[in-house]
This record gives structure tokens, C-alpha cells and sequence, in this order.
């Protein structure tokens, strides 16, 4: 079933110990896109510049991403640039221009305004409700947001969360927005907010989906060579709902399935820079790698003698 | 069968966010060897002052722990202070004194030298050494130690790491004892110096192990309440080797159940000061919160439908 993803389609400068890129394809809908592209076609809101490179769009259209909703304006494109260091967990902000991001005032065309699963990337919390004002009747939607408008706009923010079924985001939001340390209250307070469902990403730990009294702990795959990890958490929401676009009812064991389905997408993003090696993956590498997840956690039943 | 530790017997003052416990039963040997008493009997060396109460002996007595190896000296109790922050993922230390700990030297009871399994709690690797040239074939031996030893005591731990079968430690210093940030890097480095399993602890987000070409990612219960980590390692560790004590076989699948049976185990540990909340346990908490490992973790294949 159809999925829409809005966010932004940038151009990334990434600096980490392995090297340095500039001017790669990167961006949250781009990342998304590509990685849920394995799994459902994909319609993409989003604003390019006009020195956005043509082969770029052809990539994603390589990948069967449908660009009716991304628009050309006047002007640069969206450019971040950030560097890890040796602990690759955390990337540093060096700069960022917005450039045509600024006006963005993303306009659904006819098409995409019945997508049954929708993807809010971490966008103003206010443009994201205007994409959802122009939906009618999805199945499912989720949001990403970051510490950017969980401090600055907080009342906007809450307006957003109350309307999405499911929001994901990573461990150190998840306790800015709740005021709280602890992950499980944090969760619990952050579900009173209005979503049905949390996803607390964790980086190399994995993530945690918080959906009633459910609780699933998804780990993440421990690489021995991780290269860039720009665009992992987009690449895991990507995975997550291009398997949830499959599943015949959106229940806690489509979600389980689809948490770990996003986490081999993120395990290969960040095998190497940009989206390098989504490029050249193929479905085998994506079931062989989540049969790898299963070897990774499985255990059986205890079985406790008498004392 | 049988299982020996050494270790510490202390009496520990904690502070954490919610309150103050002074000079109240620690020591690395008394979590493992409580934690492992729900699965099988344990043999302790250790040593404690004139001051340590007979009622905290009396305890490990009631969880028939063989205190046989157990000497009181004459001068005071091994003793360790320290703080948690609001976070309470790592323990400040306040105060440490070795007292009668200074000069134990650990003689093995005659009974104890033909242990099957024995764990070597995190004391100077020279004395782990020494236990174990008393230990007459033993089918398992695993091993504990800390950054103290390894930037001090470095060859010494090196000579001891060779003989041992399995090393559990926690992520910094698994970090620390291979030189390298990558966790998959670490191991194999570590593996390198000798013991055939090397248990990799990782607090909040629970424990990889790596054996071979096997790894095993066991994640760490979601708690509402941490009151206070202190021991949850030890604790760890005793639920591990219990568990493996009882195995027919020491194989992979027997080391993924001992895992989670560790982390059940710990996560007990945590919801109280000191040991209280493992006074109380039963074993049927055990396997209920066994049974919430499983649920926590499990997902089902992955059917991908043709794009």
C-alpha cells in the first residue's frame, strides 16, 4: 500500500576518520525513500535547489521513488554538514543552510493525498501538520522530530504529536521531551502526549518500541566497520514503514517485524558514505541479514531443575 | 555442579537519588554467589573483618552459600563508598579501603579444589592466578576484572586471561584492555589473549557475547525503577555461571540461556539498595521474568511479497 514521506533532500558534507565527502546525496525523505523503496513504492514531498544534480533525481527514480511532489525552486539546495569522530555515535553540526528549505510549504499533489501510510520527517512541526491537513484517511502515521523543535517549538510540536499514531525518535529527545531520564517513563509520559506508539532509537544499542503494555527490544547488528552513520535513523524509519506498508493489519508483531526489518536497512547505511551502499543492495542481502538478526537474539525456553 | 567464586565480601555505603544505605552487605563475591544460589550450591573464598555482622553471613548461609572458604581476619572489612547521579549508569567512587582485603591471600579449602566451575571475581589478576593453580580440572572458568587492573597490573593480567575460558567485563573496559572503540574489534582482540568466550557488558543496554563466529546480543530489561546498580554485574555474572552449571553442555545455546538468565537476574538487583530485592526473589520470579526476556525480544521471519 502506498507510503509518503516528506522531509528534506540535501546536500551532505560529511567528515569522519575514514574520510571526508562533499556535496553527497543526503537529506531525511532521501534516506527514507531509498531504504523503504526495497519494500513499497514511495512518494516523496520535498524542495530541491537548482544546482541539485540531475543524477541524483535519477537515482531515486532508478529506485522507483515517485518525485511528483518534489519541486525545483530558485535558489541552493538544503546543505548540512557535520563530522563524527573516532565513536561515531554523534555527528557535529558545522553548519547548516536551509537555502530553499526556508519557504518550503510542502503542497501534496492529487495523487499522493490518499497515501494509506505517511511519514513525517523531521521537518517544523508545523509544516508536517500542513502535509497531514491534506490527507484523507491513512492507516498509519508516524512522525520524527529533534531536540531543535522539542526546545523551540514545543506548543507546535505537541499540536503535530497528538495526530500521529506512532513517533520515532532517538533516546536523547525522548528524554528532553519528557523531562525525564528514565527510558521507560520517559516513553510512558511521551505516549500521554497523544501517539499510540514510540520507537526510542539507540544508535549501535538497537531500539525500544514502547505500544501498550508491549514492550520489543530491537537490537542493532554490531559492525565491524562502521563508516558514516549519516542517515541511519531515516534508513531504519524506512524500513520500518515500507515493511509496515506490506503488512495486512498493523498489529505488535507487523511492528516487531518492522523494527527489525529498519534495523538491517540502518545496519547497511552506514557500511559506507551517503547512500553508497543502498545503491548496490539487493533483497538477498536484506533477508540474509535479517535471518542474521534472528541468530543474534534467539534463545530458548529455561527449563529449571529442582534445587 | 560445583561452582566457586572469589571475590570480595564488603560492607558497601551507597548513595544514589533515592536515599542513603551506610556500611550495608557488598562485595563482589556476595551478588554472584547469591545470585547463583537459586540455581545451584556455591563455594566462596573470601575474607572479611572483625566488624562484619554475623547476620550478613547467616544470610548467605540461608541461601546455602558453603562459607568454608570464607576467613575472618583480625582489623576491619573490606569497604566501598560510592555515589550515583540521576542517571545511574556509573558508580562515583567515594572511598576505598582495602583493609584485611590488603594482604588475602586465597587458600582453597580442600573441598573446593576439585570445583568444576569457578569464577574469578574482579581482585589483583595474581590472586585470580593463584586460585586457580589450586583448581584441579575444571570444566568452566571465567573470569571478572576492571580499568584498575588493566593499566596497572597489565602483564600480570595478561598471564591469568590466558588460562581462562570466558571473560566477563563492561564495554569501557573491554575498550580500554584491546586499544580499540569498535565493540566487534575489541573482542576479537581480546579473544586473541586467550579465553575462548568473551562476555561484553553494556549496562541499560544489556550484553553481547562473542564465541567463535557466534554472537549473541542479550538486551538488558526495561526498567520503570533503577534504585541502585551497585553489584548488578556480579549479580550478572552469578545468574551466567548458575545457569551454566547446570548445563549438560557448555555450548553456544547453553551460553545464550545463562546469558538471559544473568540479565534476569540482575535486573532484579537493581530495583533495591544492596541485595534486598534477592532476599525476596523466588524462583518462580525468576522464570516469570524469563518468560518477559522472551517476550521482549522475540519476531517472526521475514516473508517478503515480490515489488
Amino acid at each position: 500500500m502506498s507510503l509518503l514521506v516528506v522531509g528534506s533532500v540535501a546536500l551532505d558534507s560529511v567528515e569522519t576518520p575514514f574520510g571526508v565527502q562533499e556535496d553527497v546525496l543526503g537529506g531525511s525523505a532521501t534516506y527514507f525513500s531509498t531504504s523503504a523503496s526495497f519494500f513499497t513504492p514511495v512518494q516523496v514531498v520535498a524542495v530541491v535547489g537548482e544546482d541539485f544534480p540531475e543524477t541524483y533525481l535519477d537515482f531515486l527514480k532508478s529506485r522507483n521513488v515517485d518525485l511528483q511532489g518534489l519541486t525545483r525552486e530558485a535558489g541552493k539546495t538544503f546543505r548540512w554538514k557535520g563530522s563524527y569522530s573516532h565513536q561515531l555515535n554523534e555527528a557535529k553540526t558545522l553548519d547548516t543552510q536551509l537555502n530553499v528549505f526556508q519557504h518550503f510549504s510542502p503542497e501534496l499533489p492529487e495523487a499522493y493525498r490518499s497515501a494509506k501510510h505517511v511519514f513525517l520527517g523531521n521537518i517544523h512541526p508545523e509544516l508536517q501538520g500542513r502535509v497531514l491537513d491534506q490527507i484523507q484517511g491513512p492507516r498509519l502515521v508516524a512522525m520524527d522530530t529533534m531536540n531543535f523543535w522539542i526546545t523551540g517549538e514545543r506548543a507546535q510540536l505537541e499540536k503535530t504529536l497528538a495526530r500521529v499514531d506512532l513517533l520515532s525518535i532517538n533516546d536523547g529527545e525522548a528524554r528532553q521531551l519528557a523531562g525525564e531520564h528514565n527510558m521507560v517513563k520517559a516513553a510512558r509520559a511521551i505516549l500521554k502526549m497523544g501517539p499510540k506508539r514510540i520507537i526510542i532509537k539507540r544508535g549501535e544499542y538497537g531500539a525500544l518500541l514502547f505500544d501498550g503494555d508491549h514492550v520489543f527490544s530491537c537490537p542493532a547488528y554490531p559492525l565491524e566497520d562502521v563508516f558514516d552513520p549519516t542517515g541511519a535513523g531515516d534508513t531504519f524509519a524506512g524500513g520500518l514503514m515500507g515493511s509496515l506498508a506490506l503488512a495486512p493489519e498493523i498489529n505488535i508483531e507487523a511492528l516487531r517485524r518492522a523494527m527489525v526489518t529498519g534495523s538491517v536497512m540502518a545496519s547497511f547505511a552506514v557500511e559506507r558514505f551517503s547512500l553508497d551502499r543502498l545503491r548496490e543492495l539487493d533483497r538477498t542481502d536484506i533477508t540474509r541479514r535479517y535471518a542474521a538478526f534472528q541468530e543474534l537474539t534467539r534463545f530458548d525456553s529455561l527449563d529449571l531443575p529442582e534445587l
